[in-house]
């Protein structure tokens, strides 16, 4: 009926943005204890922490601390979220990182100055430098993120053109330097996309370079993460961030915050390739206990749904 | 891209699916006050309460008196509920209550035998009856429920052919009582559904029954909610219940509970039409402000995206 992949590959960044969305501190061993939980279930990258500006980012101040609190398992990569090269600095200077080489764009100038403090233009150059200097730490650059791909909170719609105008700038960047193309992840960062939209994109994408593995990030801000998902999968798209419980924003604030309103939720999605019979390498049931375990830690009800319905498994069985 | 319907059509089932899951009782005066809302969205039906047993159901055991109490808006249709004959008499001598006749089938006994204490081969039969009762208080047979119609809590997995033997029964029974076919309305009511399985029971009704409008009551208990909706739109159906706010189950509570999960989001739902060019007739504004009165009244965050987040139309202007 539609193009289904076989295998979905999740990366789980809960840990990250949750912790970070919260306005209450957590303490270390809570959050390796959710790491660890998730590190059981068969996820095999988990983004535990960013490096960013302590003062604007509280929760993460200690971020270094954590990775050395975690129970690292074989398997299982720890990677983490920089914004500029010293975030990038900082995690490649913390035992237990594992740094993925990911370069950063943003379609808009309003957005761009505001996490990165220069125009969108500015921060594509940029990364030819953030690229040279992950050549220089030895790691490959093996994401592309395009931030704010289907909208943009400041500035409103974001035109196709201009997704592809950067998707050409990674390609033309990676062929001046030599380079094998990265993956490239579109990200709905304030949870713009919808599913017609979506395929469109991935289709425009995929036409101008059909050799990319195309990711992507998406958030459920408005009710239509699920959707969105289907609507990749459809597409043959088998590679999505998501966070555990749909960790990653509190929709019960203020209208500001909606920015950070939560990932699609890692159980949920995970259930949903499963009943799709499409493979995760994912034990549904432990991850369901990690959901369970981090609502219990924020201490308050969480947005995934299996983790309070329960899956199938035991329905079936009975 | 696909066959997207040019507009949907929702029937509001909040204010009975929700405050009929809710422990605490609610005033006469905050349930009408929720239906009033409602019913300034351009909704076209609004299904206010049930009539069933009030030991079971403390919350409905004024129904009768909601009806009187809610102010009554032209254009709107103002429904009940009922699982046997008798709630529909009380439904019928309640002033203010729009008659819609349906019909309900269930899939498997032990449900069949939860909710209507016979098999379900029996409760079909009894269907016959049904229709002749509506005839009786001259109002169309215009609906068949077909409940458990992709999986039964109490039995498992709910075959396809099952579905369609339903399916038969109506187009049969409709045959030998010389009435049209009724709407058919595929119920997930326990959250099995997903969006691949969806689109080939519904391809396979509309093989069997071609001339027949399908209808789909989806629950969004394992967070496919959105996701088969998208798909269901995909094969162009364009009659959906929902409730606002998502009311209709707390996701919050015990295992035993998971079969009152709540129905996908109106709000939400509507939303992702407009977000794809179909047409609602719906104020969505104006839903979002019914679903935040809706919050309040309940007392407790609920499970909607937009109603949190807003729509995009304050980012849009902006």
């Amino acid at each position: 009926m539609s193009d289904l992949p076989k295998f979905v590959e999740f990366h789980e960044e809960g840990p990250r943005e949750g912790f970070q969305s919260e306005r209450q501190l957590y303490s270390l061993a809570q959050r390796a204890a959710v790491v660890d939980a998730l590190s059981l279930t068969g996820l095999s990258q988990i983004q535990v922490a960013s490096f960013v500006n302590p003062k604007l980012v509280p929760a993460m101040a200690d971020a270094d601390q954590l990775y050395g609190a975690i129970e690292r398992r074989e398997g299982v990569r720890y990677t983490a979220l920089w914004l500029n090269e010293r975030g990038f600095e900082r995690a490649a200077a913390t035992p237990g990182v594992d740094l993925d080489g990911k370069l950063m764009f943003y379609t808009t100038d309003k957005f761009s100055q505001a996490n990165n403090n220069c125009s969108a233009a500015d921060l594509a150059e940029r990364q030819r430098g953030w690229a040279k200097l992950y050549d220089g730490h030895g790691i490959a650059t093996e994401l592309a993120y395009i931030m704010t791909a289907f909208g943009c909170y400041f500035e409103g719609e974001v035109k196709l053109e201009t997704v592809l105008h950067y998707v050409a700038f990674i390609r033309d960047m990676c062929a001046d330097q030599g380079r094998p193309l990265p993956k490239i992840y579109l990200a709905d960062t304030v949870g713009w996309a919808n599913p017609e939209e979506l395929k469109r994109r991935i289709g425009a994408v995929r036409e101008m370079l059909p050799e990319a593995r195309i990711g992507l990030h998406l958030h459920d801000t408005r009710g239509l993460g699920a959707a969105n998902f289907y609507a990749a999968l459809e597409m043959g798209v088998d590679l999505f961030d998501s966070s555990v419980a749909g960790l990653g924003g509190c929709p019960f604030t203020s209208h500001a915050d909606m920015a950070a309103a939560g990932n699609i939720c890692t159980e949920d999605m995970v259930f949903m390739c499963h009943e799709l019979g499409i493979e995760t390498g994912i034990d549904l049931e432990a991850l369901i206990e990690a959901a369970r375990l981090a609502e219990q830690i924020i201490g308050r009800p969480l947005m995934g749904k299996c983790m309070h319905s329960g899956s199938l498994a035991g329905a079936r069985a009975a």
